[in-house]
């Protein structure tokens, strides 16, 4: 059996994108990392304040954003446009050879409306394909996709879809090709027992944990989806799955919390 | 000596991205247009609409943008994210794999801040590299690479370039290795004699002529500098320009001006 070449699927938040500093630093030690890899970001509060300013409503349910059409505007414009261009020559200008990536540009990943079941999303869609062959092409061509959370339905249509779950998703496409570690990096340590004490992290969450802390509702309401996202990639053969902070990228041996089946 | 591939460089402008129906139909008959192809588009118009929803002022000096830092925003959120976007899914619609680019990704485009001489133009870059290879690279996986009017400096900075002159500086780059025909599209039939008369076409245009029409001073503003982009790509061994409506995609026998040295 051919070994399988490694590649790291990071994910960073909004809170280190939006702060110059912290975006600056992670994406000079992400450049660092060796071998392939892809990075993902979120940034749903610039695209927030983006609205706010003009005179857009931004309504939430349980963390996710309801999309109408001049709110999918907004997020393809912060996403796609300001932030995620702002990361790409940020990575330049540390020689990782970036290519910043919509699921449209080159059909990479497909989704589907979401339908409306009780809540309309409006404008959000649920990831049906990522095609792994044309992602790793870039990566043979030596370029780094770095990829906002915006896909497209291959008929004309952009959606806006959660970062954390495109993560996921591209984390286990790749994993047919290659031995895949899923960074989720944020402003914390990892997943907190007690969100009001930044310490305590748990370190080890497997399956049988993970289902006590969803009977428990000791975590916050934003981390069950990321969990479930963390799990869904393990299901698919991703190998390794660590929720952590940013600093994380440089230093494996700090606190954080790992993931198993 | 082998006989080069040939490859079609169009820019499309505002006035055609801006109307939804001309848009659609322009991208409908580009991605029936067989080989090797690069689309390049403006987006002015849409960028000083943004700024001004926002408040923020926009001065133009001979046609160019005066690119404060806030504007540079507004330039790459619109140009970038949501016209970029918009023109990636749209051809992804009719089966074009079209993959969305800024020079800053894949570092594609290299470009220096222009130097203050009378007018400070702000975060402008005039074009300096134009990495052909990963452009061939992108071309030799099947892809159709969309520019917008954004570049960088490979140490951080995106700026502001003119749409025309990037199409431009792509066509005389890739001609190295391409038979290159460089297509301008626009609202218009072609360079007028009388802008008061939408038929009054010049049909060819060679170095003569454009001498004769710069002293005579007839031609409307904006024809001079995409005038003078023809015929740099001419004399870098780009081997047809033409100026022509976006029509002329379709119908390459529908009245336009052809440029020669």
């Amino acid at each position: 059996m051919k070994i399988k070449d490694k590649l790291l699927v990071a994910k960073i938040g909004g809170n280190i994108i939006e702060n110059n500093e912290a975006l600056d630093s992670f994406l000079q030690d992400f450049s660092k990392v060796k071998g392939p890899k892809i990075l993902i970001h979120g940034g749903g509060k610039s695209a927030t304040k983006l609205a706010s300013k003009l005179g857009i409503k931004t309504e939430m349910i349980d963390g996710r954003r309801i999309t109408s059409a001049e709110n999918l505007d907004i997020v393809v414009m912060t996403y796609a446009g300001l932030l995620n261009k702002t990361i790409v020559s940020g990575l330049q200008k540390y020689n990782c050879n970036a290519l910043g990536l919509t699921g449209a540009d080159a059909n990479v990943i497909v989704a589907n409306k979401r339908p409306v079941q009780f809540i309309d999303y409006g404008y959000v869609g649920d990831v049906t394909t990522v095609n792994k062959d044309t992602l790793k092409g870039f990566i043979d061509l030596g370029i780094t996709p770095v990829f906002c959370a915006v896909t497209h339905d291959t008929n004309g249509q952009l959606f806006n879809t959660n970062a954390d779950t495109i993560a996921s998703e591209i984390a286990s496409a790749m994993s047919t090709d290659y031995e895949v570690a899923l960074f989720y990096c944020f402003e914390l340590k990892g997943v907190l027992e007690n969100i009001e004490d930044k310490d305590s992290v748990i370190e080890h969450i497997d399956l049988e944990k993970y289902s006590e802390l969803r009977d428990q509702d000791v975590i916050a309401d934003g981390m069950l989806p990321k969990l479930k996202n963390c799990f869904d990639a393990l299901h698919k053969n991703v190998n390794k799955v660590h929720i952590a902070n940013a600093d994380f990228i440089k230093d494996n041996s700090i606190k954080h919390t790992t993931l198993s089946l």
